[in-house]
C-alpha cells in the first residue's frame, strides 16, 4: 500500500469512528504510519483530505454520465439501477460510514451535503436540462427518496427493502424519482419555485 | 418534575448521547438522582427504558386515527401533513436525537425499527385495509421516503427543504406517499408482492 492509500484508509478510519470534528490530521498521520507534513503536501486541509476520503469509493462523474445516456422518459430507472449498483458494492460499505458520520457532526454532514449536491445531483440536473430555477428543489426531493433508500436499505435494514433485488427497488422508486427530475410536479407548485 | 419525567430526561440525553449500547441503567439513575431499583421497578429493561424514552415525544396512535379519518384519495396528503407537524415540533426535536443514535447503534436500530413499523407504519396500512401480503413493501416504501425526508430537512438540511412551508412539501411527496400506500406500483410488479 502506498502512503497515500494508507493516508486515505486512515482518514475513513478516524472520520468514520472519530467523527470529522474530533478526527486530527497528527492521528491520521500517526495511523498511517506519515510524517503530517505529508499529508499537507500531498492532501491540503482537513476538509481537502476528507473530500478525497470521501472521493475515493466513486466517482460520481462517470455514472451521472452513464444516467443521462438514454431516453429522458428512462432516466428515473437508470438512476435507481446505478446508485444500487454503487452502493451495493463495497465502496456503498465506504458510503454508510462516511453517512453514519455526517449525521453526527455538522461539520461533515455539510461537507456531504456539498460533495452529494456538486458532484452527482446538479450535474445530472444540469445534463437534463432542467431551468435553474427548477433545480433546486428537484435536486433536494431526488436526495430525500434515495437518502430514505439507503436508511431503510442499509442503515436500519427494514425489510424486504434490504433483501430485494436491484430490478424489484428499481420498479418500486422510478415513477417516483421520474417524477422529482423530469416530472409534472403537483398543479405547478405555485410559490416554490420562483414565480411558477 | 416526578422521579419517572427525571428517568426519561436522562435515559433521552444518555440514550443520544452515548447510544443504547454504551447507556447504563446505572449512569441514567445517577444523573436522574433515584435508585437504580426504582428504574426497573418502573420502567423494567433497558429496553422498556428505551422504548419509553422514544415514546414519550409522541403516541403515534393518535396521529394513525387523524390520517386516516378521512377519503382514502387525501391519506397520503394527510400523512405528509401530520408528519411534518410532529417532527417540526419540539417532540420532533427529541425525534431526531433518537434517529442519530440509531444510526450509530445496531441496537437501537432495531428498537426505533421495531417501534416505528408496530406502533405507526403497520396500524396505518391496517386501516387502510391493505392486504398483509402488500403491507410490508408498501411499508417500506412509506418509510424510505419519510426517512429520507427527515434526513434532508432535519440534519443534513438541504435547502429549500429544509426551509420549506408544510404545504409545499405536502405537496411535492404528497403523490408519492399516496402511489406507496395505496396507489397502483408498477404494474403488479410480479415477484415482490409474493404470488402477484
Amino acid at each position: 500500500m502506498s502512503s497515500r492509500d494508507a493516508v486515505l484508509r486512515a482518514a475513513r478510519e478516524q472520520f468514520s469512528r472519530k467523527g470529522y470534528d474530533a478526527a486530527t490530521l497528527r492521528a491520521i498521520a500517526s495511523e498511517a504510519g506519515v510524517d503530517p507534513s505529508m499529508i499537507n503536501h500531498h492532501f491540503g486541509t482537513k476538509e481537502q483530505l476528507f473530500m478525497a476520503a470521501l472521493e475515493l469509493p466513486v466517482d460520481p462523474t462517470d455514472h451521472v454520465a452513464a444516467v443521462l445516456d438514454g431516453p429522458p422518459d428512462g432516466v428515473g430507472e437508470r438512476l435507481v439501477n446505478r446508485f444500487l449498483t454503487v452502493w451495493d458494492s463495497p465502496a456503498g460499505a465506504a458510503g454508510v460510514a462516511v453517512l453514519r458520520t455526517a449525521m453526527q457532526h455538522e461539520g461533515s454532514a455539510a461537507l456531504v451535503r456539498e460533495f452529494v449536491l456538486n458532484r452527482a445531483i446538479n450535474p445530472l440536473l444540469t445534463g437534463l436540462g432542467i431551468p435553474a430555477r427548477e433545480a433546486p428543489w428537484r435536486g433536494n426531493l431526488v436526495a430525500s427518496q434515495l437518502s430514505g433508500l439507503i436508511l431503510t436499505r442499509y442503515l436500519i435494514k427494514l425489510e424486504p427493502i434490504a433483501s430485494a433485488p436491484h430490478a424489484v427497488v428499481v420498479r418500486a422508486l422510478a415513477p417516483t424519482i421520474q417524477r422529482y427530475l423530469i416530472g409534472a410536479l403537483a398543479g405547478g407548485l405555485p410559490g416554490w419555485m420562483g414565480d411558477d
